[in-house]
């Protein structure tokens, strides 16, 4: 995993991903204390970051393996990611999720053009339907993080950052990532390291679902201690992915967690601000870049890293606005 | 008024407006059944396109002129618009709002460095107090659309939109514009005739206050027979402006009327599909390239002119995908 992977990556993703720009608002530096730029991956097709992974792996595939098919374990962005990305190279996608997965997630995927594979999450097991599923049809599996090849995908919006960075005269910055497995994390911090080395990435999570923080500060993989669901439902993770961890590790500084009413807040504050609808999880960042305590940075730059929420919990959001 | 103008404009405004981009959802274009192009200036500073049309007048003016500062009548878009590019120049703005105007369109005005002076609608003539500051001060008036140097910043847009659909190959599209007075309008139509003559220009309206269709039909200006407020407030003028009704009259297509109903459902699409925040008057155009029976192009462009809108209105919008 290198920077090389990354640049090869731009270079495939090239007039097939949406450059997103870098947004601010008067009123978001005032709250914040601190300048804050936004980088609306929200605006990505699909409505998050995840195509960029999944298009960059599908890419990197040799045609004949990729014409097979490819397989995920996915309800969220990633499945809607590699159904995108398949349907543009015309090869089958099979996307593996749990019975009880939301309605409009399924029907979203499917009308991408995905074949959805249902499974019941109490009796079945899904790594075991999914080798099946690949051994039977030639499916390569796609995972969502720990894959060299989505993190070199992700990695094109740490180029992205690091360009318009320069562009706007910013030597020294804290890069705000939403962070579930660590994917795009990881792949914004190689691209800083090679070129933008005073931009420092840190990780944002939910506070109960803080296990890249904890990870940071053990130096070591480790789980968190929180419930099996959560509001922030696209970045909760049990713990740090093998490749993307060691990465953080040594380029990360120390994680940050927010609580549920600040992410909230933020998703408030994005659609009155910056006309932006961001998701729970897609949010946490510019929670961080507004209300934490730990940032001691002038200017701080912060993903919002997807857009894909129900209704019913955006309304709850803009609640917050009082 | 000319494309040199908003040429002239454009060289003016670089570095200032945001390049907004052209979106897309498959999702979109299958409710449509074409192809629907989105300009999404809701992205815009301040969160509408006036701000364009503001930064161009303020910029054209002699700088001792524009040192004295300006005048505004607005308690929406123009105003904050006016406000942020009087800001940028550190001159004087001076914006005359009713007193029952929503206090977070007050508020927000003030915020961007304007002074309000705040009239009674039912006692006070809103012309006479202006006419009285401008005099004791020395303050320019901009009008929000019957001025040619704000039509030519709004002209912007349309250069914008040229060049992105000529990099997309299109060479034929209806582009739809969220239409008032007919500022962004007539700046999108002279744009398109002289760098994109395959796109033809289309005014979108709400029905009770299609005062622009009712002209464009009779060849005439004409009022509307609507009440005085609508959903879409932003929009709502009573008759087309002397400078720019003859534009349109010469290069636009038939106007298009949509209703209260589609307007709030193209926001709610807007928010599930391209994740941006519209407001309604903002969102006629989507409308209408979404639900329109009257268009008939295989590829359509349409504004999202504005997204500022209050939290309880999209909340409303929302409860439309049901």
């Amino acid at each position: 995993m290198n920077i090389e992977m990354i640049r090869a990556a731009a270079a495939r993703l090239h007039g097939h991903i949406r450059r997103t720009p870098l947004l601010s608002s008067p009123a978001l530096d005032d709250i914040a204390g601190r300048r804050v730029l936004v980088k609306p991956e929200c605006l990505q097709h699909t409505g998050s970051f995840k195509y960029r992974g999944a298009r960059a792996a599908l890419s990197a595939l040799d045609p004949d393996t990729r014409a097979r098919g490819v397989l995920a374990f996915s309800s969220g962005n990633h499945a809607q990611g590699i159904a995108r990305a398949a349907g543009e190279y015309g090869v089958p996608a099979v996307i593996v999720m749990p019975r009880d997965a939301p309605r409009l997630k399924i029907d979203t995927t499917r009308a991408l053009g995905a074949e959805v594979v249902l499974y019941d999450r109490g009796r079945e097991d899904r790594a075991a339907i999914g080798a099946a599923l690949a051994k039977e049809r030639g499916l390569t599996l796609i995972r969502p993080y720990d894959e060299p090849e989505v993190i070199a995908g992700q990695g094109t919006c740490g180029l992205e950052i690091a360009e318009d960075a320069r562009a706007l005269g910013i030597e020294t910055a804290e890069v705000l990532s939403c962070c579930g497995g660590g994917g795009l994390s990881s792949g914004i911090a190689l691209a800083l390291e090679a070129e933008a080395p005073g931009l420092t990435l840190r990780t944002v999570e939910p506070e109960a679902f803080d296990d890249m923080k904890r990870s940071l500060a053990e130096g070591r993989i480790t789980g968190h201690c929180g419930p099996e669901g959560g509001l922030c439902d696209a970045i909760l993770t049990p713990q740090p992915g093998e490749i993307t961890f060691p990465i953080l590790a040594r380029l990360a500084g120390p994680g940050i967690a927010v609580s549920d009413d600040h992410a909230l807040r933020a998703m408030a504050l994005a659609f009155q601000r910056l006309k932006l609808v961001a998701e729970p999880g897609g949010a946490v960042a510019l929670a961080a870049a507004l209300f934490s305590p730990e940032i001691r940075a002038g200017t701080v730059i912060a993903t919002i890293s997807g857009g894909n929420v129900e209704a019913d919990t955006f309304t709850r959001a803009l609640a917050t606005l009082g």
